[in-house]
């Protein structure tokens, strides 16, 4: 199991339509296939020390195994998305984790 | 969908027999119910700059909903694995993360 969660800091944090947009790129690339679990969220309404809430949207991709995750990197849709949205964010945090 | 994502650093960064330790705690957090995906993570050999690489341990659950995550939190399960191996840790970083 390939766990890839991407964490995404809007360089307007408050601009509700670049969010829209950012989201909007995000749902296009449900299309890629070799995906396991798939989840795009916003910070829960926990709110304890430990928890971050900084963000604007995450992405979280499950994968069976690393080459999954290869081919979704080099994916032309991934390509897409990153050309067209990368400039709405303004950081991005990723942890890709497997198995202990 | 309620995304659950705990990343944890150790005390003593190298200590193979911390990291086993807090291992084991999660490991014997898997019999608690009402979790619908869960997986044990060390970081993946992927390397870029926007990758989180420092963490001992990731931690992240799935629940249907906020009320089975809660359920998770009180479970005395869950408080017995936070009493035992606190003290291993030196930070925690959470993401709790609902359908965008």
């Amino acid at each position: 199991m390939f766990v890839h969660h991407v964490f995404f800091w809007l360089k307007n944090a408050d601009s509700e339509e670049d969010k829209s947009k950012l989201l909007e790129g995000l749902e296009k690339m449900k299309a890629i296939e070799g995906v396991r679990t798939l989840h795009i969220g916003v910070p829960a309404t926990t709110n304890r020390d430990v928890i971050e809430r900084g963000y604007a949207l995450s992405w979280l991709l499950i994968f069976d195994n690393l080459e999954d995750q290869v081919n979704y990197q080099v994916h032309p849709i991934h390509k897409k998305f990153v050309e067209e949205c990368s400039s709405l964010w303004s950081k991005v945090i990723v942890y890709d984790a497997v198995d202990a």
